[in-house]
């Protein structure tokens, strides 16, 4: 008898008509002969919804407090879904993040999961419960203070109880049919992928790509353990992500695994600035100590005449005001005439481990973008990845050259619903 | 310094509004020097949202799920609440009732309060924080689940909280400006009752008066806690509830402390019963077995040439259906002829320690239900209460018949909002 993990987003739980249809899908895992564990996102809207009215309350909403909050959403979703089972005949009982025994430090609103300790958990699958757990939430070690995980945090939940339960597999049960080469939204001729590795996989999450978060990816790979991302609407296979292809399926390595973008970051330019050691640290010690991450960096060549250089680096368009702030702040200290602010940007990133061993892959991609017209603004690179930056206008059509370009396109248009709630 | 529990209904909570405007009071009170602890019941309507949700999923509910499920509702408000205080420039931190040491047994959907160890509490107030805790649940000893205590439970948690904390006062924050001589939907010329006590208001509790329940007020008396029952709409002071006026308050006791009534009770009469010892005891046994709580007994008159008699019994409408089960499922047991369930029924009391003695009451209360043209079709006393029960048509004629008869009437009509949520 195998044990799973599976996970359902909010849009597959956004009302009772929904969280009944789960729950017979959880039942026939349960029939199948496994034991089920369940982790569930807030209802639909829900947490758009908390998040309003916090707003409503207060322009600031503190962050254990906030956190106590978005947490209502999970305990409403778990326990519904725990009775719409019972319903079925069969036995379930929903759990909190704490009594899950989900450990996070106390970074309230983005909290990591530091330890799990399933004890309850466990007990009840072996009293042959379905055991269901709040996704995105956890107690904080040294206070006990409820904590959220922030974005994505229901898929970190689910990857982090198959490691600590030891499960067979994380189904991951969305409103798409799997990972695709590209965003089908975009890209209409987009193709399910069958499997990918976890590297693959944390490139294209890295990149822009949706439907698995980056930290939920990392902790599945560390642990070793196979995600299987699925829709909740069908009976279909998804896409598997794991070290290697499952079982008997044979599957061959893609050279290229898809194409991402992503158009919310900005890129902010520092002019003017000497070009002699220890500028470029001034500028990203002041940005670290702000806790602003950074994605691409580039320095300019120096102009000779004046000894002064440009330096770029995109970042969460979110944290762009911060940015310049903290910039500003240490003007002296760092020492640059300007600051140039873009947030009509966007990355294209194309991502497959077989470039390693396909020099001509760069070529082609650049080849694709200057077929389409695309202008290339900043480039980026790593062993299985290469990212450009463009106008944001040009991303979609930019996004549709390369995959065309890489043979990526399906031969039919691939139905899919795309969208979700990212938790 | 003194220590305060104020407990804020759903009604006072309904919107984001009405959090901002119960923060601000409750900013007030910290101002005033006094420690703040608040307890707050979950927004307007959630409760019944979430009752619809779950009957939407399962026809049963289970108790552990549908605890679980209820309990988000004043997770929600509690944290607004607290966000809302800070953003007054106030400390406030929230707790659940489990984080605040509230500890029941495990019976689902009606536990009862076995302990309370405010440690977190004490420890918040220390640090000079309002403390928000969650109404209406708690944690069970045994088996760490959460529970919810039932109607009214969260004026409980207040009482409870407040004892624990040796307060100076609880004070139940309302739409109504506090307890009045009769519920002024049906008696316009009810009014505002200054201070009452224990034991009156614990009749006018079990007899229909809704602003309190019996639970809560019958746990300050134990533990001597006064109570104060006030507008949350109003800086008007409300009723007193406690063993003795407080402070320099020079009230004096009324004869009658006011009239209630209640129509959410059936009457049962068992008929053709063998006028023998021990039947009563085989209908009422059958009765407690099904854990139905009875109010008012009558036995008739055998009649000497069948020595058959019937025995009457009121109830709560809701148990109608599962004492006539029983006592059907019984029948050879207790051996009656037949049953005659009637849910047409009312009930008005007349409550007031003053009636010991003055022994003129009883024949006054009757004399105005017969002015009135009401016929009595059961009565029961105690030392502070006459209780008839007549026709549901004739309540509400009968209730303002003995409010004039008592003197009991203003001057003015007193303009109230009259409703709440019962939580």
């Amino acid at each position: 008898m195998g044990l799973v993990v599976q996970k359902y987003g909010g849009s597959s739980v956004a009302d009772a008509e929904g969280i009944k249809r789960v729950a017979k899908r959880i039942v026939e895992a349960k029939k199948n002969g496994n034991q089920v564990v369940v982790v569930v996102s807030a209802m639909g809207d829900t947490t758009d919804e908390l998040i309003d009215l916090a707003e409503q309350v207060s322009p600031m909403p503190a962050g254990r407090e906030f956190d106590m909050l978005l947490t209502a959403g999970e305990r409403i979703s778990m326990a519904l879904l725990a009775m719409a089972i019972k319903n079925l005949g069969h036995e379930a009982q929903s759990f909190t993040g704490s009594q899950a025994g989900v450990i996070t430090d106390s970074v309230h609103n983005k909290a990591r999961i530091i330890d799990v300790t399933p004890g309850r958990i466990r007990e009840s699958l072996d009293k042959g419960n379905i055991a269901i757990v709040a996704g995105f939430q956890g107690v904080s070690q040294d206070k006990k203070d409820i904590t959220t995980l922030g974005r994505g945090g229901s898929d970190t939940t689910a990857v982090a109880l198959a490691a600590a339960l030891d499960a067979e597999v994380c189904e991951i049960y969305t409103d798409v049919d799997g990972v695709f080469t590209a965003d089908p939204r975009v890209v209409k001729k987009a193709k399910k992928i069958d499997w990918i590795s976890f590297e693959d996989m944390l490139e294209l999450a890295a990149s822009g790509s949706k439907v698995l978060l980056h930290r939920c990816v990392e902790y599945a790979r560390r642990y070793n353990i196979p995600i299987h991302v699925r829709s909740s609407f069908s009976g279909l296979q998804g896409t598997w992500v794991s070290s290697e292809p499952i079982g008997d399926k044979q599957v061959e390595q893609a050279i290229i695994s898809g194409v991402a973008h992503d158009t919310s970051e900005a890129k902010i330019t520092v002019v003017g600035v000497p070009d002699k050691p220890g500028e470029a640290a001034a500028i990203f010690r002041t940005i670290a100590d702000a806790e602003i991450n950074i994605d691409m960096v580039v320095q300019n060549v120096s102009a000779a005449s004046t000894g002064l250089t440009d330096i770029s680096f995109t970042l969460p368009k979110t944290e762009g005001r911060k940015a310049i702030d903290a910039l500003e702040k240490n003007r002296s200290g760092i020492g640059f005439d300007s600051l140039r602010y873009d947030d009509q940007i966007g990355k294209i990133s194309l991502v497959g481990a077989g470039m390693k061993t396909n020099p001509g892959v760069t070529a082609s991609f650049f080849e694709a973008l200057s077929d389409a017209g695309v202008n290339i603004e900043l480039i980026s690179t790593s062993e299985i990845r290469i990212s450009v930056v463009t106008r944001k206008d040009d991303v979609a059509e930019a996004v549709r050259a390369v995959h065309t370009a890489f043979g990526l396109d399906s031969d039919t248009d691939e139905a899919v619903v795309y969208g979700g709630t990212g938790r």
